[in-house]
């Protein structure tokens, strides 16, 4: 179990080094990617899952809480060759996907360190972390976010239907397409440690000007990611097609 | 049959779910991705038939009654593997594909829905369900997506010829390519499901301050699709390099 | 003959349908991708190259003259698989691609019909079918089109050096990179027939306020890329490197 | 070693070709792609590596000092197939990457000539050739220049894991991702070369109305991709996961 927690550790700081970097580039003061916008962030996301999927090869590259409880709910008996699905391992991975995720959101705040340090919103410096929604409504953004856990976990769950050489590019592609889609309410979290983890990492920073972490929030993209995953690993058991 | 009629009802639903939620997301009010540009929407509904070609791979992934059509007059003996071309088979491929865009319709609704009930003109709420005209002239807006469906489904049924480890992403970049280079004039259908299921949607859901469901364009993007695919089904089987 | 001759003939017309789509979208008034920027330009002529590929494939899918010229002065015995090299069969390829060209114009203008129809600068509407310099020195025109045409052709002779599952994706993206990089300047031309034969469609189309088609330039993207490809073609035989 | 050095020195010149040329396309006057945006830059870089890689097949492609650095602390003893590591060959890598990055960037000047000799600010002049800060602290410009290069050289080492058909794509998109996610600060040298060979051809060519080459800042994007590199291949000796 030690090369699944350190190999997600990674994968997930990976992601979260690049993720939480994109949205720093394009909301913090004097980056060259300033206002660079929507479809830039989708990429930014995207090609971090890229990267994460490749450093994470030894534990199947989950990165993501809600894929485990995808995988787990699927009925699947192993999260990657050679580790069984249990209560033990489902731990070892949510702990390194949590802790991966806070660990590369410290760095990304260090490779912006002088940026995050110019004048700003305290909103905009905490924007760049967890995610936030534009129109604040706990249950209609719980909506949003299970419906697009839901298209991440079940695309994922049926790739093994339509062989290509694409190997992580598939992935990668689905998160740009899940945020060009569905991100524009709550900014896609998709992912409880994704959110999380830079959360927690935004509250212990000494980030100059910063402002509260919106805990009031922190439990909906929590929630509503693991809801998508339930029902994507439920539907994944219904579906005729899925018997590859 | 069941099985060809759920995998193309979930594949259709994947692609409008994504397809109307990056034209929701740049078209309403208070988006993160609002105004984000043509190359967005681009990537979002190329991304949409990605996620959709991956959840349909029993039935052969059509998701669109033209790619049906097409390969119907191409002179293809089968569907997908095991589904054979009859008059039976294709009306339930049409059936399976105009719910599908139904279904995923609501649910980029359900995904957007405080923000289709900000007050903005009702134009641009419909505009994220069907396609419109810039310019209107039935014949000339017939043309483009005769043009532009014909370049789809001839382009598809030319993929044999080219063995590459692409998978759904040359069907999905190919989609990208036609909005970008062809979409301009109409919003680019090329697909009656996508088009006309979403329009239903408009028509029956109860969405705040909507206005009509443009009834008057509705058969442009159903009959030029189904006329593109025609000739392209045609061009294909008098083309000489067509026999691989 | 008869297949190469009229496998060109669609690929290229597939070619410049799509890539002088794109520029229609990007310059004509009134369309939904009006001012939708070079990178969508770059996507847009990378994906008609990426379709016209598909469609081209019994005669190697030159698509381009400067292509054709490339592996001629590469010492290549044959242009596709059972297609030898001869002067004949060059004229074969030049014949087709340019009259491709014209004929994906053609269509082209079909498609955008009523917005070739509104009131614009006639340099606008020449722009969407051939190039012109932003600063016109026909000296340094041709070497910015020398430079660019190299790079396409040099890299597609290299591309057997590398094995990988991206088909026609990989000549694709070299040319969505070569636009973003170096098409500055030109607007990058960088095949002789992509230039001529839309060129020729405007001088004889009956375009709505059209203005002159430029024919004094018009040399200088025809020259320049047979000058680019014949320095490739020659670079590659000395290159110590290339024998795969 | 002839072969080694030929194919890294034209690899490397078509990457900074390439490279030059998109931000020259993005910062000069009169340019197509004048004002195209960070994404526009992100791909052109990408899609630089993306060519290049194809161009130095038989020598690895490695294009960077830092990766043939973070190759060497890896504990590989090949730095392509036949070619062993050692100082001499190390050496030779680090000569042509600089040579080559020189002459790509003398390339893209060319393809530029007149818009270099539009009146501009000097410092964008030299902007198109080396990186420079947006604010500048050398030791924090040093630490994002370091965890920039980490993830391309740590990443890159991790691909034998994860078998895809993706071939040079892969790192092309790292590319892409590591400067939409890490390039706000300092825009993202993660090579030695690329920054050095430019700002000396950035010093010696005869560039109208060019300012100084900013020498002062020069050792950060060489010390700080060296660093990251060791740091990526000594990691990558650590992590139990690493032993494909």
């Amino acid at each position: 179990m030690g090369t699944v927690f350190w190999s997600e550790v990674l994968g997930t700081a990976m992601l979260t080094l690049l993720g939480v970097g994109v949205v720093a580039n394009h909301l913090l003061g004097r980056t060259k990617g300033n206002g660079g916008g929507w479809l830039l962030i989708n990429f930014g996301w995207g090609l971090a899952v890229f990267a994460g999927v490749f450093v994470a090869w030894q534990s199947g590259a989950h990165l993501n809480p809600a894929v485990t409880v995808g995988i787990w709910t699927s009925g699947a008996e192993e999260y990657a060759p050679g580790v069984a699905v249990s209560i033990g391992s489902t731990l070892v991975y949510f702990l390194a996907e949590l802790l991966g995720a806070f660990f590369g959101a410290v760095l990304a705040w260090l490779a912006y360190k002088q940026h995050y340090d110019e004048d700003l919103a305290p909103e905009a410096k905490l924007g760049t972390f967890a995610t936030g929604p534009e129109i604040r409504s706990h249950a209609w953004n719980l909506v949003t976010e299970i419906i697009g856990t839901f298209v991440l976990v079940f695309v994922i769950l049926m790739f093994g239907g339509t062989p290509s050489g694409l190997g992580p590019l598939a992935v990668a592609l689905l998160v740009v397409g899940i945020g060009a889609s569905l991100g524009g309410p709550t900014g896609y979290a998709i992912n409880p440690a994704r959110d999380l983890g830079p959360r927690l990492a935004h509250a212990v920073l000494p980030i100059r000007g910063k402002g509260g972490s919106d805990w009031a929030y922190a439990w909906v993209p929590v929630l509503g990611p693991i809801l998508g995953a339930l029902i994507a690993g439920g539907v994944f058991q219904l579906y005729p097609a899925a018997n590859f």
